[in-house]
């Protein structure tokens, strides 16, 4: 078997063999294959696909790249959640304590922000203290003890993926569904999960434009995990405006903590309680989803997500006062409001033009290697369906550097759509998947 | 403009600019673009195509990635000829001394065998002294005064082809048409030729094994050179079974010097003097095809293509004396006969197995970097369509290491279907495509 001999196999479109998926991952994780081989078999998978059994072997493949996290002995179902990426999205930090507070394992290992979209990891940091790189015993106990643990990629979790996810990245080579979809499910599977629950987000601000593409995403994702014998769900959900009002990290985890005291938007605590709740089903907490969102609710209501949430915040080394006093987080030294140029009503924000906003002002980052700063970001003052006076505050936005504010400015000023009539948002949770 | 947007925009399926395709090969050629983007534009290449428009901007930009030889001051019209590539194809030895006797100039540049289909240049090399690795003045020179000159690519012409065709033969883009023309026509017009004729081989032992593929090609190949003002016309020609009856260096030069003193096979002469008279034809030496194969005949005929045969392998730095005394050419130790199976009618002479038997015995390599022994090879004893008796000699092997002779000896028996009925062979001459 050789690299060339499976390179023509996929260019003429055929379907590649458990051996051939199995060698090329190893050989290439290995370097004996060199990445000039590589991207043209995924520029090859880019363009003619990938059958679901493909998919199962190359997750599967990448997965066993590295090391695997065995949470075997921990009693109870492990349950993660993974969403594709979204503006505002701080779900993870509000789900995790929900599920965690309703009997759920939650081993889930984050990622960082990149282009307008956030990262967990960045987030979590922006709490003093709080560390992220924690050991894979320390991991373990944390989802013993706590219920949850959140934490980075470690260089010895599937190793193929980053240096695969390197390659697509300079090769126009993201965009492929089988790509996507074992550079996911590899990660989390190697946790050492029972079940998923994936956010697969469709719209301006999402990796995925359309709802069409996002269901066939969504069924390859759910397809795959059940391959693996594992019990996965996915939601659509819509990604155009940003999730929640609040979009930069410190302020993310702030609006994070007052969700989970039940004071949240009415949209981030939506998709956070069926998220929560799809996990607690998954995890056999509740008989039925009904049951299970109820059980969701119930931990906001009676601070027990909160409790979960400042225990989680200690152990890994942060200082949980951030919770009952927000002040404690990064704060940006200045503030200036964007005004509505005109009166009507807003008919869109576009989520992505308000996470490069963000990110203009240092709160993400172009390249993996950038630093960010907590403090900054946009706190939008209205959502969308919303009527506006001129003049009226649409959006604060919170920086350091004055020199960073005037094309953050500029940028959200195109985020925000104002017409005469009212237009009816799309919903929230737009379709549910399960394999 | 950057590398990963011309990778995106093929891979979309769109035609790119010339800024764009100058740009990347460019880039290529100086190493600022890696091989592993390069890759992955190659296999989008190879799977959504090039336009006329593109292909014609590709040869000029990989054509001006090196030198260019200038021949514009030798007086007379300069007409060389490409083959893709066959088995027992001996043409260029015996249709450029012809075309040379005609008033043509024929300044070629060829290259080495690979894989199972012979090169000019190892063939030549058979003769004792004959040096292919003359300068670029010395190629003037020869051109000027003999009318022809034959010698290899040298380090400074077309170096972004080397480069590329390295990166394909690894990356399984080799058979793709917008590169195969853009590989074949620069080296071809960094000659400085004013037309070309093409010999596009369709067969079992063929590049393109089907008359479709080759009249796409080309089409392509035919279409590109117009689009640079060059006069170039392609004859699609049948590789099925070999032409002539010798395959192996030593025995080719041979073949073809007894085709110029016109005791050659029928199927080699017949496509020398087509090939010739085309050339002579573009080079208006004849005022149409019928007096341009006259007036190739005539070569043979008077001699002076031998004539100037001759002078060339002294300019060359040969031992001229092969041409009256074949004896001083190499020969192998050892002969060995390949006897019929069975009495029948020859109705397949399968060339890849032959060429493959000729390079088994060391006649061909199956690296770049492999040596060739110029004595061995395979002599037919029959052709296809005629009848044999069991027993009978089908090929010689001509071998000079007794381990190597096992593998060739199958290989060329498997060459061969007898069969009790005789089947019409496709004629050798297909069609003829004209800009």
């Amino acid at each position: 078997m050789t690299a060339i001999e499976i390179l023509r196999k996929k260019r003429d479109g055929h379907a590649l063999t458990a051996p051939e998926i199995n060698f090329i991952i190893e050989a290439y994780a290995s370097g004996q294959v060199p990445d000039y081989q590589m991207s043209a078999l995924l520029m090859a998978v880019f363009l003619n696909g990938m059958t679901t059994e493909e998919m199962g072997v190359l997750t599967q493949a990448m997965m066993h790249s590295g090391d695997l996290v065995d949470l075997t002995d921990i009693p109870g179902r492990k349950i993660d959640k993974h969403s594709t990426g979204g503006v505002g999205d701080k779900t993870s930090l509000i789900l995790a304590p929900i599920a965690a507070a309703a009997g759920v394992k939650v081993p889930m290992i984050s990622g960082r922000g990149l282009g307008h979209t956030g990262g967990t990891l960045d987030k979590l940091e922006s709490i003093p203290g709080f560390r992220v790189d924690l050991s894979v015993e320390q991991f373990r106990r944390g989802v013993e003890e706590i219920g949850l643990c959140l934490i980075g990629q470690t260089q010895r979790l599937v190793p193929a993926d980053r240096k695969l996810y390197a390659l697509r990245d300079v090769t126009a080579t993201v965009e492929s569904i089988p790509l996507i979809v074992a550079s996911i499910m590899s990660k989390k599977l190697a946790e050492g999960i029972d079940g998923l629950v994936l956010d697969v987000k469709a719209g301006r601000g999402a990796f995925m434009t359309t709802i069409q593409q996002a269901e066939e995403l969504a069924n390859a994702l759910v397809a795959t995990g059940r391959s693996m014998g594992k019990d996965v769900v996915a939601l659509i959900t819509a990604m155009d405006q940003p999730l929640g009002y609040n979009v930069g990290n410190a302020l993310e985890v702030a609006e994070s903590i007052a969700t989970l005291r039940g004071e949240g938007p009415e949209d981030l605590t939506l998709l956070s309680v069926e998220l929560a709740a799809e996990m607690i089903h998954l995890a056999r907490q509740a008989s039925d989803l009904p049951a299970a969102r109820r059980l969701a609710r119930r931990q906001i209501e009676n601070g027990r997500a909160l409790d979960v949430f400042r225990t989680c915040i200690t152990f890994q080394g942060g200082d949980a006062r951030v919770v009952d006093e927000p002040g404690r987080l990064p704060r940006a030294q200045h503030m200036a409001c964007l005004p509505a140029g005109r009166g009507g009503y807003v008919t869109a924000i576009d989520a992505a033009a308000v996470g490069m906003a963000s990110l203009l002002l240092g709160g993400g980052r172009l390249r993996k290697e950038d630093p960010v700063d907590p403090a900054v970001g946009i706190v939008l003052q209205v959502k969308e369906g919303v009527p506006v006076t001129a003049g009226q505050a649409l959006a604060e936005i919170h920086y350091n550097d004055e020199s960073k504010k005037g094309e953050a400015w500029r940028c959200l000023e195109d985020a925000f759509r104002i017409s005469e009539r009212a237009v009816t948002s799309s919903p929230l949770l737009r379709s549910r998947i399960h394999g």
